[in-house]
């Protein structure tokens, strides 16, 4: 059983400001923390039901199994249909930015990404297509919001996620930018050669101006039809089809 | 000012329920709402605060404009960020399939999709890439729910959507299927010429195995990373994303 104080503490762990404090964050599923238990992360503690416990595979045994009771799972789970096991993880501290870093491969980078299903969905679409590394601008949801670890579905686990002002990214012109915007040239005829980085806006208002230049390379997904905009989540993932059968 | 019963009324809509029992659905926002009102669709009612009213460009005044108090509308709006004007719209009878509509363009088939954000980005997808006809197995989410309307932008009142048994749909064999599995062709090398049903599966299940048959084409969206699966909403994007720049 939880004691009142433990309750208080993961419970404060769904806001921002307490998981900033404590360094700590909320992932649950055995398939999520599962990932998280094989990556670099660090576990530090997992609390599940006795009727999820014999589900569990083989968990590191120095990571203590907190036994706990539906009650006390429905408190402090950030889920509607709660999986009867949860961890806490900690955040790890946000990475400087080396524009070295980001040679001879592909990285997407966010301006001001909101939804956090969307940011989620980047970061497992992202995966699926080995890209590992994202950008994100400082007013980006953040990456360890519940509903973003949810919806990348343990892909968190395996990406290399940086927050920073986005012009600090762009001082360095070695590497290709890929703009996603509505004027551009066709996604289908650019060549993305095998470097660069993706720059997408937000969800209503696209990128910044004030972060264009004349040296990126602005893309168009083509529209066939009516609507006004695409998902940017959608727009990222057909980013991310074309960098790849391009290779 | 909105009288209690029709406060009850219309938050009754917010529930599956009662939108089949009064035939009614809810569209909130300027955009969207215009979108409806140049439709084949029928708006029933209008209800806006007295702020939003000036923004209101050129609605067709045959329709009722009820101009309600920020508390009625917080009343009654399903948004978590209410936009200040909120449409009832008549949701059209189910039409009846005729397999002969689906010859010479390309149709989504969506078996048991649950998450209504999903539905509502594929139905906005879709209508970017010019595809106007969606096909519904019946325990997929309803279109009219209002997290899906709201995922479409706009693009629900222009999409025909059917639901239906699926096993009806695949009778006919004079259309090519393209089924999303796992273990299929690539997507990349797959010819999908001028006419075919996509069919795209459940977000846990993928698509159910008694609808699959032999003559239908397997196809797979290549993994080049370690993500277990794509969002549904995002292998339908790159689907269409493929049709289309193929044509």
């Amino acid at each position: 059983m939880l004691s009142k104080s433990q309750l208080q503490f993961i419970k404060s762990l769904h806001q921002k400001k307490f998981r900033k404090e404590h360094g700590l964050f909320i992932v649950e599923g055995i398939k999520s923390i599962t990932e998280f238990l094989h990556s670099d992360y660090t576990v530090h503690s997992i609390f599940c039901t006795s009727k999820v416990e014999p589900k569990i595979g083989n968990f590191p045994k120095k990571i203590k199994l907190n036994i706990i009771s539906e009650r006390d799972l429905t408190a402090i789970t950030t889920l509607k249909t709660p999986q009867g096991i949860l961890a806490l993880v900690k955040a790890p501290d946000n990475k400087r930015l080396d524009t070295k870093e980001l040679k001879n491969s592909f990285t997407l980078v966010l301006d001001n990404i909101q939804d956090p299903g969307n940011l989620g969905t980047i970061i497992r679409t992202a995966d699926w297509f080995g890209i590992n590394k994202i950008i994100c601008s400082e007013d980006t949801v953040e990456a360890f919001n519940p509903k973003v670890v949810q919806a990348t579905m343990g892909s968190l686990a395996r990406m290399s996620i940086v927050y920073t002002d986005l012009q600090l990214v762009f001082q360095d012109n070695s590497i290709p930018v890929f703009v996603a915007l509505l004027d551009g040239k066709s996604i289908y005829e650019t060549t993305f050669g095998n470097e660069g980085l993706i720059l997408l806006g937000n969800e209503g208002n696209g990128v910044s101006k004030n972060l264009l230049n004349a040296a990126m390379t602005t893309v168009t997904i083509p529209r066939f039809g009516n609507a006004e905009s695409l998902n940017v989540a959608v727009s990222a993932a057909i980013f991310c089809s074309e960098i790849r059968k391009k290779r």
